[in-house]
């Protein structure tokens, strides 16, 4: 049974109607919502369907659920899923789906299906995320939801008990938050290096020499802001821990809670981290364009052509190889660290770690 | 208990007494097959065997389920796995496992291992894929074939009730499936670009200006095919989006089905899109080895000497300096996000993201 | 219920305090202890927290459990969580939770929580692994301590019966041991080629021709020594199966267990593989970065020096040339192969693959 005649509704009658469930719609104008639905899905008035189905899908607004009381009787024993979603995160203070456990009592309420958008009810779970998160205080309610999910094409993914209803709620409001603050910093270093390495590199020849060095702005510029970024971030993975350390040193207990900035930090070390590969990341295939670029290309020849006309036959400076040959393997070999730790931070290969080796590779 | 000889039925058994199981196996032959099983399991007749067996894997083709009718009495309340696979998709009608349960319905049926293969029963899970999928309409059977598959070292997941028995068995028989299309498409539009690239830059000289080009053929001829091919694919991926989109506004709704073809296009957007980024990759790839080429070392040593003996002091021309700048700068952006799309289509990545972050990313 | 009071005890009450369970900690000494743990967990005598408590976490040492023998009235009916771990890999016969259930057999043992840290419990699970493994020969139990741990903020993961608690205890222990003998293999070979390589490219021309060509070691050598050692890596990766074969034909059947050391060896050829694809990379980045170099950029100038003062117009050699273009055509081709191969054993792509598709890639 399908309670409401919206967008998600609607799509939830086609999708079960597509995986060969019977599905009967409770509308409070069967009539003129009857159209919208799939011919295979009965459209019938709220008390009707109810009657029909053991399983109902509540699938209209938080605001309503006070509307249905008129059919508590009927309700008595049936699985009610609260598939519903909250504007914004935390909005209420209790989860839709404890409320509507505490409006029906002698209902049995799973929640699940809402991390799921009505789009890929509509068109079958194909790709990004396939997962119903359920979660439910009777176990065999959960179970019966869990292989409809299954059935429909989803992949279950037990929650526990009602008390998680709220962060499954949540879940489809979250727009990368771990991102927001690392993304910011990241782009805050990047426009402020860029700027010290425009001015001495490209500004300051110009108004000194009057030597019009423009042509550096879009490779070498960036180039040498990359790894400037990539370096303090790297600093700034690892003096959190440090901080804590010291902090658990000055109180003399590692029981203490950290203040709220010195945790909001720690706990966005990975981000800042992986944001620090991808810069070394885009330093190193920065670096590696440069002998392909026509300046660099006609340096050289400018270079070769002034030696032939002095007639000088040899410009090796033994230091200047020695510090590029030095420098170039030890980039390699950092970058080659860093690219390890930015693979054990993919989830399928953190969660076959244990935590002894990941802080070994750390 | 085992029932069957053949080399899943031997494989089996094996495995089970590695795990510390008692296994009786039943054959109709016990004598003369009793040397191919280990020294551990004991071979008797079916009958026998089943008696002293509380849940028995069927390994015997479907095509012979109806030999085992002299034993329903024997059977009754015992559990049977069903281990078959088939050798074409959806070859039968109606799946191995229900076709068991329907012949024998004083039996729980258990579909299950059929996923495994002979070879990884015998040595045991080491690489690829550890899980075992189950299904059936009894919980408890599920749980004790799913805790038998834990200690033989798998990794049982519930598949839910028999009706995705179907499923599970055709899943042995999927050889990428979803590649199958996106990859001749790519092949062949690599092999279009490539003919008309290698008559613009090799051909053509030749025969106009009897140039001998021929050495471009295995880089400089590949390596401008391969952004050509991932260009064409990427607008691939993002085409069918809006044709979906101009349907629903012309027939003004979003809940009528695409045609066919639309629709399996729509399906393999995030195959085409890995293509397209895997010959971006390639791409890069090859233009990097551009300046390490022998052919590129001499003709820039032949333009140098020509400027020398011209005593041409500079050759600089500012519009291909910026031209090229530009070029490998929108180069590397363009690679940078096509890697992270790439990234967020990893199983384990795309799990951890709801849809709102999916779409966002994309 | 938390009995003990050392480190994993204190970090286990904050969490669950901070989740919302009411906790009761029973010490033997609780005057002197309560002062550890947090203000909202009641710290009371052993016997006193184990009468109020239904879940109860044993969280002290495997030697010391006898000393519960004391309670083993108020015990009764009530769930034990066994959280020990071991300081050595199958240090004892029988598993922790294995003892401590049959030293109470009136309790329910549940084995969980020891692949956690204390300082993972303390802080929340962030980063790294959120899995906490459980297992139990009840059902109903497991599945209370599998709520407990979602609430915590941990996914409980089921490993089916008490048998696998031995599995749980050495999870924590190990330190990538499938690992070892690959690194130790590739850094073996490693030295040795490189050993070689140095005496070739600089030691013998040094001895001979009196030229110092140490700005080589960094680069070029490394450069020449990572291609061997990936080589003989990638070979090794496919012996072991051609040897297995061989024992197969020549014993006339698949069923006999191979030797130790090949099934040793048949076993880490996943990790040998992957070193080999981490060596290839790292030569292929090592010789993109040749040309960024001083001493390349040097030796172009001179030889174009050479030439324009010998006014040699052409040095156009046609089969460096050819030879050139083709070996990194064939490198670049080889690497995108072993990135497919690399990609496909990550543990969430290797999950959905079946083992047609998988040996098909292979």
């Amino acid at each position: 049974g399908v309670l409401g005649s919206g967008d998600f509704a609607r799509s939830l009658a086609v999708r079960l109607v597509c995986s060969g469930f019977k599905v009967v719609v409770g509308s409070r104008n069967p009539k003129r919502k009857a159209s919208l639905f799939p011919a295979a899905a009965e459209v019938t008035f709220q008390a009707e369907a109810v009657k029909k189905a053991d399983v109902i899908f509540v699938a209209i607004f938080r605001e309503h659920y006070s509307t249905l009381c008129d059919l508590a009787d009927v309700l008595v024993g049936k699985i009610l899923v609260d598939v519903s979603n909250n504007t914004e995160i935390n909005h209420h203070k209790e989860s839709n789906a404890e409320y509507l456990a505490s409006l029906f009592p002698a209902c049995t309420v799973v929640k699940g299906f809402n991390v799921v958008s009505a789009w890929t009810l509509q068109s079958g779970a194909r790709d990004g995320n396939k997962q119903v998160l359920i979660c439910s205080n009777n176990q065999e309610a959960k179970r019966i939801v869990a292989e409809i999910a299954q059935v429909m094409g989803f992949t279950p993914v037990d929650m526990g008990c009602m008390s998680s209803a709220c962060e499954i709620e949540n879940i489809p409001l979250r727009l990368l938050p771990a991102w927001k603050i690392p993304m910011f910093l990241a782009l805050g270093l990047f426009l402020c290096f860029f700027t010290y390495n425009l001015i001495r590199q490209v500004i300051h020849p110009y108004i000194r020499e009057q030597k019009n060095k423009l042509y550096k702005i879009p490779i070498e510029v960036v180039n040498t802001t990359l790894p400037c970024v990539s370096y303090v971030m790297l600093s700034l993975v690892y003096l959190p821990g440090v901080l804590a350390a010291c902090s658990q040193l000055y109180y003399g207990t590692k029981y203490r809670r950290f203040p709220d900035w010195l945790d909001q930090w720690l706990q966005h070390r990975k981000q800042i981290g992986l944001l620090s590969f991808f810069c070394a990341a885009l330093h190193a295939v920065y670096s590696l364009c440069l002998p392909m670029r026509r300046s660099h290309r006609y340096l050289l020849i400018e270079t070769a052509v002034k030696q032939a006309v002095e007639k000088k036959m040899t410009i090796w400076v033994e230091e200047e190889v020695w510090r590029m040959e030095i420098y170039i393997s030890v980039g390699i070999i950092a970058l080659g660290l860093l690219s390890l730790l930015a693979i054990t931070s993919l989830p399928s290969i953190a969660n076959s770690l244990n935590w002894r080796e990941f802080s070994f590779i750390q």
